[in-house]
């Protein structure tokens, strides 16, 4: 069974690094614009899109900005995290497919088991999407937890007849 | 029909100010762990969550900063608006059936279309949960789009069988 393992504040080291990688399908596009409400057509919309700086359809920025807090979550430190800040300085557009990996680094370790850590989340060919730093709370107990399961998700076929003429 | 429209970079004023209201139903709390990859039991998980320092499952923080960029990518500036930059201070936990608004107030026009945003995320009991600042490229262009429909998005019945025992 996978587990979610964190990392307490006393084990963490200046310089430590993770790393939680994702890929842009359309249903990150659909179901972001869902929960978040930004319903954007340069997300949505292909034949908008082709017609936009970016010529085709774009990954929104927070999302990468979700990628960074699962890693901080479930990766590093972990479970028991208490998110305080993040610094977000979005670089480049993400597309469909493109591959992103959270890197995580350990900058500096602070008085009440605060820790400051850079974000950096780069696409498949090494180019930096989005860059910023965030500030937690480490957790001071260990966890390992059953990895919860997420109910089946399902979208309707994504076709072309996005708005009413 | 519903339409999206934005606010140009020279009708934009220092002061200026729109909000963006969303409530957190579990839906929103599934979505965004599926979204994000952030299967934290503390957002999914009622009897985990329960012993957790919140008491009760909790929002994903990034969840509220996915709503303040729905508000600037589709209330003001609105499309056509360029993201370049993201602060976020995490101040209170959101709890299911909060409403949160987003509350943008333009600071300061820069050169090249550039406008700093300052963000705040309330909650239904006007208590700060996120504030932050934003850096965007405000449109130039006018636009009035047709409001993007999502295809439907169905989840499973979310039951109390989260983890495998």
């Amino acid at each position: 069974m996978e587990t979610l393992e964190n990392i307490v504040y006393d084990d963490l080291h200046v310089g430590d690094t993770a790393s939680f990688t994702r890929s842009l399908t359309e249903d990150e596009l659909v179901l972001f614009a869902a929960v978040s409400g930004d319903v954007n057509p340069v997300h949505l919309d292909a034949d908008f899109a082709a017609d936009s700086m970016f010529k085709e359809r774009i990954a929104h920025g927070m999302w990468s900005g979700s990628l960074i807090s699962a890693a901080l979550a479930t990766v590093m430190p972990g479970p028991g995290t208490i998110y305080l800040e993040q610094s977000l300085s979005f670089k480049r557009p993400v597309k469909l497919d493109d591959t992103l990996t959270v890197k995580l680094s350990v900058v500096s370790k602070e008085r009440k088991n605060r820790v400051t850590i850079a974000c950096d989340v780069v696409n498949q060919h090494d180019q930096t999407v989005v860059s910023g730093e965030a500030k937690v709370i480490a957790p001071t107990e260990r966890l390992s937890l059953p990895r919860p399961r997420l109910p089946r998700i399902t979208i309707e076929s994504f076709d072309s007849e996005q708005h009413e003429d």
